[in-house]
């Protein structure tokens, strides 16, 4: 992995795996059977940054009344123009607040959606247990979720890339402004937040998004400063012969439970000291990928 | 923490804090009593990528090889000009790597630092015990360390921002490739490599660094889409009278031990659900400042 840029002339999907943080000096176990899943465009978000594209795949079980909002503000172009007005460098990116164009009032609160009760049926690959801040972690459908059997619960954990509705201190208060997670995983807001999305592809241009001072909170008081939401539309609003297909690593299948077992079980050459037999769930990346 | 901007008008100190990561929404413990450390200036790094600065300061207490070496490319002008060739965005940028200007033979390798023998009297600020991935962890001199007491045993943990050297599969293989971590701490790698400084301002600067395309491993073949250290200077070869003072939060006094209480123990308002009482030492940033 740290070594020169010659070792890593592999052919592409070796080269995906490595990038998703497999170390390159070492079998790359599973690699090649690795399988896509395609995102359901109804699901399936297009933001453009000052015309770079970022696609967020929300989650409809985990979070059904911020989705639903969320999506009814995007096919009203309610966050078109809107920028990101709050922004700490290893924290959030936090956008969306229409207060200013008095467009609040018409949009209403979303009632708390911190956890569901833990379903069966939900796909579910473990990652950890326990995990520092929860019972269990796992993976359910690419989304890095919590899980608490004892209380038949779970939950969407604050990993990087996770979108969440910002409020005020009543727990029933989200409405239209939200945060994309850009640092380390503050986890301590789990169960705390409506999460309801998160990166699938474009997290570098999410990464380019302006920050805020430091001194000010990450409040960028200089509207021209701020990065803004050029264009955010629901890919199945896009017409059928502009969409891009947008996949996401599978993460229920034989291989990619290979890949987490060689992620936390390390027997690569490289490794001097063998880490712990422990995996965080927010160090496991699940890609995405467009094509035309 | 997610409340509108107006709530943030407050002084320029307790804003400080609240960039740091206390939530808004309750009171600041210890915000006013916070203290800073200046730098010394003959381990503190000031980097400008594209004439933005970034302010790294050298760790010789837990890596005094790698950090001498370091110095000495810095003081020959040895990186100035190369580039950061290999960015993963959620993983790592590397750069430094002078192979192809022939100059490699000349710089020795450096052996393996991966950990120090525990010294009583250096400072350390507990964090979490046990740590998923070492029995305890805690601050020293701002940076993230974890400790074995059991085997007498201290190392720098991979969090967002610290610097290491690149290496192959022989632990004894550092040489001038180093890498800053720009995404969720790869803690599998902590005690495998040779950490020697961490990022104490400008971490947005660094953040801004150009990626390389997640199918080629984050190499950016094309050398004009990397983004360069056009300057990389240590602050006492700067001319006293052009010296920035330097300042990093004084991670060992009371003020800061309430700091991280309050983090462990969330009692705002805004907490619906309390989190657990535990802290990830690399989501405690030990911000910096810098000053004419």
């Amino acid at each position: 992995m740290f070594t020169g840029a010659a070792k890593y002339k592999r052919k592409p999907w070796r080269l995906a795996l490595v990038a998703l943080g497999v170390v390159a000096a070492g079998p790359l176990l599973a690699a090649d059977e690795l399988t896509w899943r395609e995102l359901d465009p109804e699901n399936t978000v297009f933001m453009e940054l000052e015309n770079q594209l970022v696609v967020i795949e929300l989650n409809p079980v985990f979070a059904p009344a911020t989705v639903k909002q969320f999506k009814r503000l995007v096919q009203e172009r309610f966050y078109q123009g809107l920028s990101f007005y709050r922004v700490i460098d290893g924290f959030v990116a936090q956008g969306g607040d229409g207060s200013d164009l008095g467009e609040l009032s018409n949009v209403p609160l979303i009632d708390a959606e911190f956890e569901i009760d833990w379903n069966n049926e939900l796909p579910f690959m473990p990652v950890q247990s326990p995990d520092m801040f929860a019972p269990e972690t796992g993976l359910s459908n690419g989304f890095a979720v919590a899980r608490d059997k004892s209380k038949n619960m779970a939950w969407l954990t604050h990993c990087p890339g996770v979108l969440a509705m910002a409020r005020n201190d009543d727990p029933d208060s989200s409405r239209t402004d939200f945060y994309i997670v850009i640092g380390q995983a503050p986890r301590y807001l789990d169960r705390n937040m409506n999460i309801f999305g998160r990166v699938v592809y474009g997290m570098d241009v999410v990464q380019g998004i302006n920050r805020g001072p430091v001194l000010n909170n990450g409040i960028i008081d200089n509207e021209t400063g701020r990065t803004r939401i050029s264009k955010l539309r629901m890919l199945n609003d896009i017409p059928e012969d502009d969409r891009l297909f947008t996949y996401v690593i599978n993460t229920h299948n034989e291989a990619f439970e290979d890949l987490i077992k060689d992620r936390r079980n390390r027997k690569q050459k490289f490794f001097h000291n063998k880490p712990p037999a422990v995996l965080d769930v927010c160090q496991v990346p699940v890609a995405g990928r467009i094509t035309k």
